[in-house]
């Protein structure tokens, strides 16, 4: 098997403005995603980032048309997000491209599209210990992940989380609060699989942690499908048998 | 229980334009749906239908604040129901208000923006033979309901049909021509409960047939749910016991 | 409607050797899960009680055969229980009978039965707060129990829980040590429907928190179903048309 | 990656007693099925087969512990297969190996075990052409398979088929009696993934059908994972961190 082509797209906002979080990720949480997938995929994965800031933040039809799965972090600026980008992305996954969406991913515009729901939750930032329970033992992107994987400090993020039912639920976290949360979703679109991945934030340095990495590369290998190059369209058939489907 | 505040809602444009749908609908698809609701709700629901052509597809917001289950059919006017009472309807969905999307209504801007999905399937309207067969026996939606339904003359509506895999699979269709068809599919989105059910056409009686319409009270009773008047937001905790939620 | 007609079993067997556990339930626990269910349902319901210890545990062919809900707490002596009465209850559950599987029940032969698993889980029984938090907040069975439900102390149950993935799960709870548990899961088994809800516990006095009794109560109703009385089996269909299913 | 440890298991009755069976499959139907799955995995699989006659059903603990996947046809002597056979094969599909269920193998005691319902079905075993369409067309069982998969005579098998909703359901059969099947259906139970497949029948020569025995090569990959050999156990946990599991 060829080597998955994989697309880290970041929001790159907070990294420019806050010094705070630029001394967490110099070189960009994109950058420090696509280590990680890079570090635990190696030779499997051709890894490279795109951003908000660049034309067409970096997704145009081409590029899209030759990734098999891309990785979503956003933030603060998800109404910059062109809403032509997201039809775009939204007609990839459908046609087999997966997507990985990770922590205020929840809150994108594409998220928010594939759902059909608000994506709502409660939420918390003063650094809470995270516990990530396997639910599924047996699925591949629970492969090799501690039970529970402990993040020391990290954003609460709380139910409801008003997302319709995953078709797989592989972690559930808890928080140092008493929280719980449904923290890795799967979701099959179209012919598109989608992965939401809770842990991972700005403030705190857990894109530094290499289970949740580990967690974000098993989720890419999961997530890469075939593609077919055609978008479903209503067909008519004209008789029994005419089935060239 | 009071009366449920049933809406049944028609594009009704067929009906203006083609002798042919006329004649087997000269009151409008919509008044003979509710009709049946009607005869099978008896006083237990209260039911209006609304038009396309009215002013705000006659959906405003009071309105469907006081709608605890909303019927939709269109068909050759999806792109002339406005983005905003989409918006509408999508919200009071979330908030827990029932949604019955029946036959061509897959297409609808309302059905696609609930499900993520491009909802394309096969077609072809020769006047199959339907038989829509019960999967979950003791479902509420199927009580009562023979097995299986039969619809002498039918548009056929064919898999692949490009949804996410349902909540729960009601029923199944076969068709003259071989064809197979997820005829009965819920999804919980929100605080609110979907029913989509696809025998119904403007060029077929179907809605002249009583275990049809059996079949959409018995989806309307069971989508209708308590409303709280309250849209789902993203929600600060700020310390454990700060749960009013 | 006629009221519900409930059977809520128990082992009650902890209650008549362990003084510890009888000063909580002087009754037995079996009386207190039926207290609470008749205090919530009220004229609804028509609550009995079974224990092990009765010729065929209080379950004879008859009595299920006229029981619409049956609820089932056990926990030391899973192992009396006949194979007869398993295999008589499954054959209910799967004709309509709605069944509750209450806490240490998740290791009870009936449920291992209907789930196919092993059922085990994790435990601790030192006492820990547990936070039932709502799922689905739109599911009757979570209608007006609080988010967090809070239990001051229980035994822990902790994941992995080995059972199917739920139908629908409804509740998640937390515990003081961090745990997360799937602590309210649908299942449906035939034409029968299950309620799996794990608070509740001998030692700990679980069964009077009113919230809980609350969930019970809510639980049994949405099991009720109708029965038909007659067990599926394979059947032959000489011709097309031969569906007098 | 090492070849797969493939097992098919025939009960190789009809074979032995019927002429008629002998004509189709005179090498026994588990090695048609067998060479079938050899020529689509090719060095990806070491393939063997066992037969009931055999002391322990050919299935004894230290082969199902090297065995990644088990594939199982019976049909008239369901009855004959032991419980303590069917109790290993259970404990070892939920330590993770992988197990397929072939047509009239929904009536195992194997399968009625793991599902915990009845498992029955409509029949008719007159010759219908069955049509197989693809409902998940993204997902690896469906890689390569014609949409619809025509079979030119086999038994029917209609619904209602009493299985749990399944976890993914693959494929949708139509008959030419109008009939429809959930005809392919995905399970994890434990660690282990189960897929139920019902095209196949001893005296319609369908394991002769290329994309038949395709799809049966689809399962078993799809199907093999990764084995524990550490059944699920109820765990004590003394105290937070205590968590080697």
């Amino acid at each position: 098997m060829s080597a998955l082509e994989v697309v880290v797209w970041g929001e790159n906002r907070h990294e420019q403005i806050d010094q705070y979080v630029r001394d967490i990720y110099p070189e960009g949480m994109h950058e420090a995603i696509a280590g990680g997938v890079r570090h635990h995929l190696g030779a499997g994965a051709n890894v490279t980032t795109a951003t908000l800031e660049q034309p067409e933040h970096g997704l145009t039809e081409e590029r899209l048309a030759a990734t098999d799965v891309l990785t979503w972090w956003g933030h603060k600026a998800h109404g910059e997000v062109s809403d032509e980008v997201v039809d775009r992305v939204q007609r990839h996954v459908l046609d087999g491209m997966g997507l990985l969406v990770l922590h205020s991913g929840h809150f994108s515009k594409i998220f928010k599209r594939l759902m059909g729901t608000s994506c709502t939750l409660n939420w918390r930032a003063t650094g809470d210990e995270e516990l990530v329970w396997t639910v599924e033992s047996s699925h591949p992107i629970a492969e090799g992940i501690p039970h529970p994987l402990r993040i020391p400090a990290q954003e609460m993020y709380g139910e409801r989380f008003d997302i319709p039912a995953p078709d797989e639920l592989v972690f559930i976290s808890s928080f140092s609060g008493g929280e719980v949360f449904r923290s890795g979703c799967t979701f099959r679109r179209g012919r598109g699989k989608i992965f939401y991945f809770s842990p991972g934030d700005q403030h705190f340095p857990v894109y530094r942690n290499d289970d949740v990495l580990k967690v974000i590369a098993n989720g890419v290998r999961w997530a890469a499908g075939e593609r077919t190059g055609v978008a479903p369209v209503n067909t008519r058939i004209d008789s029994r048998g005419d089935w060239g489907l």
